[in-house]
């Protein structure tokens, strides 16, 4: 499915740009930059591919590393030309959640998880690059305590699981649940939704 | 062995509560919560896997999920109602504590690892879990600073080593380590035993 | 190649000596400054050997595991006699840099890696255990900051890749690859070098 491997190299793109603009705001030298938009753009499908017992989706396709080291590169000498798409990254960023979401929850259950693992897999595909991006800038994880992000996540994962479950032909059920995690994140935006956290 | 099974499930649900715990008290939402718990129960035993080289125990029995997000939930929603129950945590963490490192060090002997290899595994099954919990909740890892944790799943994992070395049968050699375990852990606590800081 | 590993063994001492030393700095218990000696000498090979899915290093030859525990335990008791080493360590960490580049790159290559993909597993064989150690004690890690360190790590991988894809034979190849991040370090440390940073 070529649309598929386009949007995720579309949203391999959008992390590595939030990961490539949050090592120039902690003043890291070029080296953190590069470091911090390719962890940020590669760290949730390794890590997703270790768990897996596989061959990190990096080392099969180098595509994924050229894409996310050219991005961080412009983005650290020219960042200042480019603050005008700070803003439409979100944008880009919740097409690439979609997509790493339906790629990771798709791969675990290739590999036989089961439903819980699969969602957990989905939901570490799109999530895990960015929380190593806050640990390495020395933050508390963003995802862990803001609005509808990961959340958008665990719907899609889930509805995914089950439509493939119930025998819905894997391209029609892989975009319904891209879109749902898309909508969902855009909604969030929009509306700032947020979940309740503990009194 | 159905009561190490036991066991372990317990071990995991104390080891989700207190993940459940840290992250309501550093303010996460719901998802946070949820994550803090699962890492901090399934964190070690998944890093173990992943070292080892095989499949992780969470997607060959997904109980362990259930088990850790049903107490994380639990603990989000009830967690004023439940403070009662976090004195004795400290008592059942010492179980986990016994229960993770006599897998964890079992585990690594069966994959053939050498002693200092094999208590390195245990060690880290038990305390890998906190330790990203920490890391997650912007903490320098508390195992690395505070009295008898750590050092009594060392104990216990050279313990079991040494048993099953000399000849002595599996079930005893692993009731064996784990209480020794429990005992240091629980002698720590009731008489604030520490570990030398360096001058 | 006898050397080779002679000089690994002492980069692995270096390395396991600075992870102590910010162990002892932070006010770590014992157990806290084995772990960062460990974690500092040994991450970034483990790391680079989960990536590969390959047995850790550290279970196939545990004289990693004895080096890094031995020069901890020595750091922590005797760390006020130990200070006039401080200096030259930097000068060892550079060959621990060296050694652990061309090994981590070799290896990486021997597993079918691309151009990109064997650079990066070299750096991260390197400069992973630092990572490691700075996160332990709640640091944005200070490779992502400061210096010439990381960069003299891809030049000498690159350069590896390169030698070995134009036939240099495997023996003066890894000689080069590691003298010239040796020497590149060096300079840096002897002038200041810097890589910049966004304005």
């Amino acid at each position: 499915m070529n649309l598929l491997y386009l949007l995720d190299l579309a949203g391999t793109a959008a992390f590595a740009a939030s990961g490539a603009w949050a090592g120039i705001r902690r003043r890291m030298d070029l080296f953190g930059v590069l470091v911090l938009g390719l962890v940020t753009a590669t760290g949730g499908g390794t890590m997703r591919d270790a768990l897996l017992g596989t061959r990190p989706f990096i080392f099969q396709d180098e595509t994924y590393l050229y894409v996310s080291l050219a991005v961080a590169l412009t983005i650290f000498f020219f960042h200042r030309q480019l603050m005008f798409l700070h803003h439409p990254l979100l944008y880009f960023d919740a097409v690439g959640l979609g997509t790493f979401v339906v790629i990771g929850t798709g791969k675990a259950i290739a590999f036989e998880a089961g439903f819980l693992g699969a969602v957990i897999i989905g939901v570490m595909t799109a999530t895990a690059g960015g929380v190593l991006r806050d640990v390495l800038s020395g933050e508390v994880p963003l995802v862990l305590r803001r609005e509808i992000y990961a959340s958008a996540c665990l719907v899609g994962a889930a509805l995914l699981y089950l439509l493939l479950h119930w025998g819905v032909p894997r391209n029609p059920a892989l975009l319904a649940a891209a879109l749902s995690v898309i909508a969902l994140r855009l909604l969030a935006i929009r509306f700032n939704w947020s979940l309740p956290k503990a009194r």
